[in-house]
């Protein structure tokens, strides 16, 4: 059995920050078993004591100290968790004061400013690409197509619509998807409705054995889920994007961040969310 | 106008982490507009030296030297990218060293552990938490609620879907949502598929105003997007809340985030992605 350790993520605001951080560096830890307790929203100096105290706890129950990552921009409850029993990182305590060297001036310290609503334009792009992703899911709606950033091609189940909306929430990117059908992939035609939009296209592929196993989740011992039909669909699709130039990647092994930011990349857009 | 400068994300993965720390340390300095520009997959010497020779370019162009936030796991690209000519911050030359000494291991360095799929079953989790929110959405069914981790309420527009995909995408939470109507809340009664799930429900308000400017986009000049509407939607959704002891929170200030954290916090909800 794995070594254990408990890992706090302790946060004025939502912590997404800190969470993110710390994922990233216990990752490079992995024959360790974290145990991962987020704290966000600890926006005052009594529950900042409450959550040292729930941090000495641990390290009485446990015979190493927590691991605590910090993102907290109030100098009094970062001044508190501080004094915790635990091993903490701070990413402000431990950049701010660089960063305010090297740029000359002082941090607004302005709590919340990093994940709050700064502008209204930065939030309805967000918004409008996750409904942008929902009305063009799918196929479902072909006639936004020009207000389109990427339109996501590939077969049944090959993680068009996460991505989309992944890229909708992460980058405020308009993202459109289509599925290739059969009748698509038998003449190895582009659908009428991609035609006219080819620039704009990105191709999924997903091994076989990986697409017949989600699949088959949904739909068990179907043609639709069976090996040879998953073969079948990814061959022609795979065809289909070297015909007409399409790039694309394999999801198999991929995360959707992964996905979505080699899209970017690939396709060279712009992030929309700062 | 304000003062610019450059900062560059750079990662030999996704770069989300980078981006994330990035942003919330910027966020700090508002008086500055900084020029983000994210090069994530730097996972080779050559494309170090490429982004190296670009950052120097940014420097040489401008009076002060570029901010460089990295997520670089391969020592030696990182190497490369230390020499570069701008202020360099990276979360694994900073951690890693003090959190093996601490943990009294070496870290894995294995590249992209973040955010590539560890484990099938986490993909699984996301995914299928994905599928749940959009095959519950808007209250199109409601026979799968008994799987639901919570179940939001909301009046039409108050940020229900955003947010449950979020929760999905950032949390693996399997979130349902229920758009409540004129009907609804003309009589202050829970709709009868909500009533076996009212410790699941969590509410959305959302001021009166920015609904209607929200709608109006929608429906311009509509009995739906008009401000005496609005007020009467949220004020008979408010009693609702308040007649059954549902939580909610006002989503006219609050970011995505913010709403999804707010609402594990409250739910008692645990994280199902590490």
């Amino acid at each position: 059995m794995k070594p254990k350790r408990t890992a706090f993520f302790v946060s004025d605001r939502t912590g997404i920050t800190s969470e993110t951080l710390g994922h990233s560096l216990l990752a490079q830890f992995s024959s360790i078993d974290f145990e991962q307790i987020a704290i966000p929203f600890v926006d005052t100096t009594e529950k900042a004591h409450r959550v040292v105290d729930r941090i000495n706890l641990a390290a009485e129950a446990e015979e190493a100290r927590p691991l605590v990552f910090g993102t907290i921009i109030d100098k009094n409850i970062r001044t508190i968790i501080g004094g915790c029993a635990g091993f903490t990182i701070d990413v402000f305590s431990t950049y701010l004061e660089p960063l305010e060297r090297e740029l000359g001036i002082q941090s607004s310290y302005s709590v919340g400013k990093s994940h709050a609503i700064v502008d209204k334009e930065s939030y309805d792009i967000r918004i409008d690409a996750v409904h942008f992703a929902l009305d063009n899911d799918d196929g479902a709606r072909t006639r936004h197509y020009d207000k389109a950033d990427v339109i996501l091609v590939g077969v049944s189940r090959s993680g068009k619509t996460p991505t989309c909306l992944y890229l909708a929430l992460q980058f405020g990117i308009c993202a459109a998807n289509y599925p290739l059908t059969e009748d698509d992939l038998d003449d190895l035609e582009l659908p009428a409705a991609l035609k006219p939009h080819r620039k704009k296209l990105f191709g999924l592929s997903i091994d076989p054995e990986r697409l017949a196993a989600i699949r088959n989740e949904r739909k068990p011992n179907s043609r639709y889920s069976s090996y040879t039909q998953c073969v079948e669909e990814v061959r022609h699709a795979e065809a289909l994007y070297a015909r007409f130039g399409i790039n694309f990647l394999n999801s198999t092994h991929a995360s959707i961040e992964e996905i979505s930011t080699r899209i970017l990349e690939s396709a060279g857009l712009k992030r929309k969310l700062a």
